[in-house]
């Protein structure tokens, strides 16, 4: 029963994921989205979309893997992508979060789930790669059904976003060709600056 | 292309889930959750906890039945359990809902997805048990820990909960027996009736 009950500590611990807030609008626009809806949305995209991943992956696991890769932010925060001092502390403040929140977890599901978040941000292998591509492609379509409303305020420029998905599709050529086509149309709006 | 342009469709048709608000309060009582945040809490619960099943479960079929259990509320709301009336409406508006939502999927899709929510709703394969399992006793766990706010609300008596309950041992003893001490606690400090 020990097990079980660490187990229930990690997950309620995880629900402070509900009231982190990233800088995505919703598609209606009418709000911001919370780190959990995040994470769910890119889950159901991991197998929905499975098939237009460049390699051939292991579903299960980029299933599990964008479930969880934002727990570190439950102390780290939201690190905006565009946010250049934030980013620089970003690996060690997340580091430390992996270190607090995996650790609550017996030791079997705690290497096994920190191992998965390092591979996610290390983006080597089909999976995290794949994984990486729905993280940036999500926001894409987002900011796209909710008339470029994230872009515009932070006035974002189409060469910073082309510069932050230099990889993007390493994870798969036509997922990222689809978001591409969405930022030169809001480029041509004015969504996003050129 | 056109199979993709549909599955993007429905995944922004998705989006309007983070805006559905169930009746259960998050664990720290600030905020009603909404559909997709329960559904991602219990799509970590189903790989974190499937040691816990009492048959063996297909791990990945049972974490999309989860991810997508409450998409029909997206038309027909969220019913709330001790909800006498809305209950007896509930399965025409969600098999409405099921056909129009589901419907916007490219066919194998279509068919996969539904079958997979009419498997949770009969609620007879282990993974439909398991599943059921999840969705009533991550309410429990949050309810436990908000100080049982919505129970109070709600005045809900300890046997509309055992009532509703009766069936939940079945996807696992030791998360129901694990719920169920919850809710004698509970019941002994006047946040459930007896």
């Amino acid at each position: 029963m020990e097990q079980l009950e660490q187990q229930i500590r990690f997950l309620l611990e995880l629900d402070k994921q509900k009231e982190i807030t990233r800088q995505t609008y919703l598609a209606d626009a009418s709000r911001k989205e919370g780190d959990a809806e995040h994470a769910w949305h890119l889950a159901v995209m991991a197998f929905l979309l499975a098939d237009y991943a460049n390699e051939k992956i292991d579903v299960l696991k980029t299933v599990k893997m964008v479930l969880l890769h934002d727990v570190v932010e439950i102390d780290a925060g939201d690190t905006y992508a565009y946010d250049m001092e934030g980013n620089q502390t970003k690996q060690l403040r997340e580091e430390q979060a992996a270190d607090r929140i995996y650790g609550m977890l017996p030791q079997e599901q705690k290497q096994e789930y920190r191992a998965l978040w390092e591979e996610f941000e290390k983006g080597e292998t089909p999976e995290a790669k794949f994984a990486n591509t729905l993280d940036k492609v999500q926001p894409v379509l987002l900011n796209h059904a909710s008339g470029g409303k994230s872009w515009r305020e932070h006035q974002i420029q189409k060469s910073q976003i082309l510069k932050r998905n230099e990889n993007t599709h390493e994870g798969s050529e036509a997922l990222w060709e689809y978001a591409l086509n969405l930022i030169e149309e809001n480029t041509k709006k004015g969504n996003i600056g050129e």
